[in-house]
């Protein structure tokens, strides 16, 4: 068996030559049909709140005097990228997208705002993937964009310095060259900023290894409504000196405050990586191959990701080239990532590893990528799942903790929802659904249900919620893991948070931006 | 050279033989002397606030009437345990001390005192250093070591939830048990409890490797002023629902709230650990120590940690026993442990970073424990530093983050500034100050400079701040790395955070404890 393991290698090497995996929005914007507004997708649900000022021509001004005309963005076309999210599920109708290019211009911007009851969207890469990014109705957009600039970075502590607008693969390329990595990765880090991501407490693929944001995030420069600057941009690793506040802006989605600058502490870029793909025969096999990974690859495992079939199928259709394992049709598949400091060493703890779950009948089949291009190669049948679920047309997203041995059990009971609804098939064009599938992060408890789908449509919605939220709340589980409330879930949170929690965020909200104006009709 | 690293170790398995190197407050209750109150030290700098109601029958009545007598403390010589802290530097006068056993006791009492304005001071394992777990007046003393049970533990996740007033010690036993670790380790731990380690965000000695508990905490139980439970005792590693209000009473030092239950992740135990003693000969090669084995040992680097000559002068006559490193009188000793799943691969790795310290002259002399008793002896080395300090009378403390380039100079100038001032003396029994010196965790910048002294006096303390405050400033470090702020440095946050910092910190303070009855005449 275990020769097999490696037989594979030959062919994959011969098979996958494609490159840039991580091209993100190629295919939501390859589409000309129009996404339809938020505003009468969700008439039911929500309405403009009156006490926003509209924009006028004097606004306008005023902003004119403070930003160059280059920063700011009337024009409708323009405005589109703006408007709407990669999905394609969410529109709004913002007239005026403002790309500050310094602090303290965000801080006019936002007292000015806060002064004349102006809405906001603060806006980051545009990856999001609950519609928080995007305005419901007439909100300003405050783009982060141009506000792109690494600060300084300490070779001795790693500590990184840096504006919230920079990109996340651009961060990372820059630490590369220091010989550290940024302490999160995720499969839009072309085109995220490193703001949005901490604004949306981001988790990805390695926070099995190197945690939270809110662990490695150590000072944050952030621009309160009514235009304080809060300048906490220390570089200590450690700093007992008062409530650690920044920590209410990480993952507080731009509803408090627009984050400007952070500094996190980067560890040392591993000198040896590995990469295995596995084929299992059950979800039990999925959780017995985590348990006995994190025991025998201990500091060294750095990422643990399963698949499904469905999910592997559709990507496969997508990248239009066959499976790294080739016998295909095994229901689950794993990706195993170790990163270390001695090449050796890592190899011997992998191979004993696999060697071992091999034998005992845990691991059916699978590969281990030899080189950089290999390694690329295996994480995007990973990286890719969430562009190919919406191939079709578009893609209902569930990003849940649930604890591990009910985790799979919501992708197999959305599926019988929908097939029980009759509108679900992978091959007949006509039913809405083309199917659930799930994938994600076990090291984390965190699945990705994907309900890849060719229309968004009501009917769809029905089946789905509050059925997802109610099976989560059942399992204790949270309904948002790592992609937040957004627009999407503000009316669930109920299913994850009692009412004392809900009670005591809404009075954060309130006390931090008593006019509402920052990222209104979403998160609570 | 490396045959020398080696050799030592037959010698010290003669010599080291004693044990349980943990006892924590053996020598600061050992003399009589009585220490004199807080209110009288600092009687130029506090005064008690009239607004805080005192003590009558009618509120014992009502304590009497939810919790048992034998939880209730009035007696004169009882309290001084719960009024002292250990380095007999702080003395409150309080007449009541509670030990609720439920969190609905808890609660019932801060409502209470919250209706009636009674001060209170929250408190746990009393190891605190600056002064903030015991009264500063009259404030009655709510001690959580009553609430003390393990709550659940989940083998699969790691997720350990337990009371607030469980020691350190035994949590960490209890886990062992089931192959864990609790991700907090620090010299008080048969004392101290996790209630009072989150309050205070405590960092020890292992933070280098398992992060602060900013990152590891999943949830918490909390008791607000008036009496609003707060049940947050999540048990997921991601939960993107509203903002992450936990984080801020995670080293809010019982200020906002009183904490009763933990959620923390706690990671596997390692199958192997190594610890190395070794003797450099300058503190620019504790850097360069420090810059290799970050490189070398990577992802099993689990503390590093430097002790100057004069702490292990003065643990040496504490233990009384010779120095695990013979030949002595190095300046610099610094301690690397390495925790990791493959003792073979450990053993490989240590050894080649130390073989090439040696060889290019970084490293002196030095030790490789052989087995877990040598580990705990070496270990003493560093964690008796703290009761050595006080074995004189007392001792002034500071535990501060410092860019590493600049860190052991505050030890170096503060030296000077005792000797200048002619009140520090090793041998010299008519002066206060023994000395000032210096250890700590270099691994994240953090610097303990104790500075031993035969007795408390003004005249030491005028000599020390703000001049250490205030030198810290100018390096950008911090007054607090991880003791907090309590008694001891209320009044220097300035020399930390700006205006605004503080500001809305104490907006936060005003949020949550209107009535200002949460450890007051501390913090902020």
């Amino acid at each position: 068996m275990q020769r097999r393991l490696f037989n594979n290698l030959s062919s994959l090497l011969k098979r996958q030559q494609y490159k840039q995996p991580y091209i993100y929005h190629s295919v939501s914007y390859s589409t000309t049909k129009s996404v339809p507004l938020t505003s009468e997708t969700y008439s039911s649900k929500v309405s403009r709140n009156p006490n926003y000022k509209k924009l006028d021509a004097k606004d306008l001004d005023f902003f004119k005097s403070i930003i160059p005309e280059t920063s700011i963005i009337t024009d409708n076309d323009d405005l589109l990228f703006y408007n709407e999210d990669w999905m394609r599920k969410y529109r709004g109708q913002s007239k005026l997208v403002l790309k500050p290019k310094t602090t303290e211009e965000v801080s006019q911007i936002l007292k000015y705002c806060n002064d004349n009851k102006l809405a906001v969207v603060p806006q980051g890469g545009n990856t999001g993937l609950v519609g928080g990014s995007n305005p419901v109705f007439d909100e300003i957009i405050i783009s982060l964009s141009s506000l792109n600039k690494i600060r300084s970075f300490d070779p001795v502590s790693g500590i990184l310095k840096l504006d919230a607008g920079v990109i996340l693969e651009n961060a990372d390329q820059y630490l590369q060259e220091q010989g550290y990595i940024f302490p999160l990765d995720l499969g839009a880090k072309g085109s995220c900023q490193v703001g949005g991501n901490v604004a949306c407490n981001a988790g990805g693929l390695r926070l099995l290894r190197y945690g939270s944001l809110h662990g490695s995030v150590l000072g944050l420069e952030a621009v309160l409504p009514d235009g304080t600057i809060y300048n906490s941009m220390h570089s200590l690793r450690k700093d007992n000196t008062g409530y650690d506040l920044k920590q209410l802006f990480i993952g507080s989605e731009g509803t408090l405050a627009i984050i400007t600058g952070i500094s996190i502490l980067c560890p040392a870029r591993p000198q040896a990586q590995n990469v295995a793909f596995l084929a299992v025969n059950s979800y039990e096999a999925v959780q017995k191959v985590f348990v006995e990974a994190r025991k025998e690859l201990g500091e060294i495992l750095s990422a643990f990701e399963f698949m499904d079939q469905t999910s592997q199928v559709l990507t496969a259709k997508h990248l239009g080239i066959s499976h790294p394992i080739e016998s295909g049709d095994y229901p689950f598949y794993i990706l195993i990532e170790t990163s270390g400091s001695n090449k050796e060493h890592d190899d011997e703890k992998l191979e004993n590893f696999l060697g071992a779950a091999m034998e005992n009948g845990l691991v059916d089949d699978g590969i281990i990528a030899q080189d950089e291009s290999q390694i690329q190669s295996l994480w995007s049948w990973r990286e890719s799942i969430p562009e190919a679920s919406t191939m079709y047309g578009g893609v209902y997203k569930y990003d849940v903790s649930i604890p591990l041995k009910d985790l799979y059990g919501l992708v197999e009971e959305a599926n019988k929802k929908l097939e029980e609804a009759g509108i679900s098939s992978l091959e007949d064009e006509g039913k809405p659904v083309v199917a659930a599938l799930g994938y994600g992060h076990i090291g984390d408890g965190n699945l990705h249900l994907n309900v890849s789908v060719r229309e968004y449509s009501p009917q769809v919605e029905t089946v789905l919620e509050p059925f997802v939220y109610e099976w989560i709340s059942s399992k204790k589980g949270s309904i948002s893991a790592e992609h937040g409330l957004g627009f999407q879930k503000k009316n669930y949170i109920g299913y994850s948070k009692n009412d004392i929690e809900i009670k005591l965020i809404k009075e954060i909200k309130n006390h931090y931006d008593p006019n509402g104006i920052m990222n209104p009709y979403k998160y609570v």
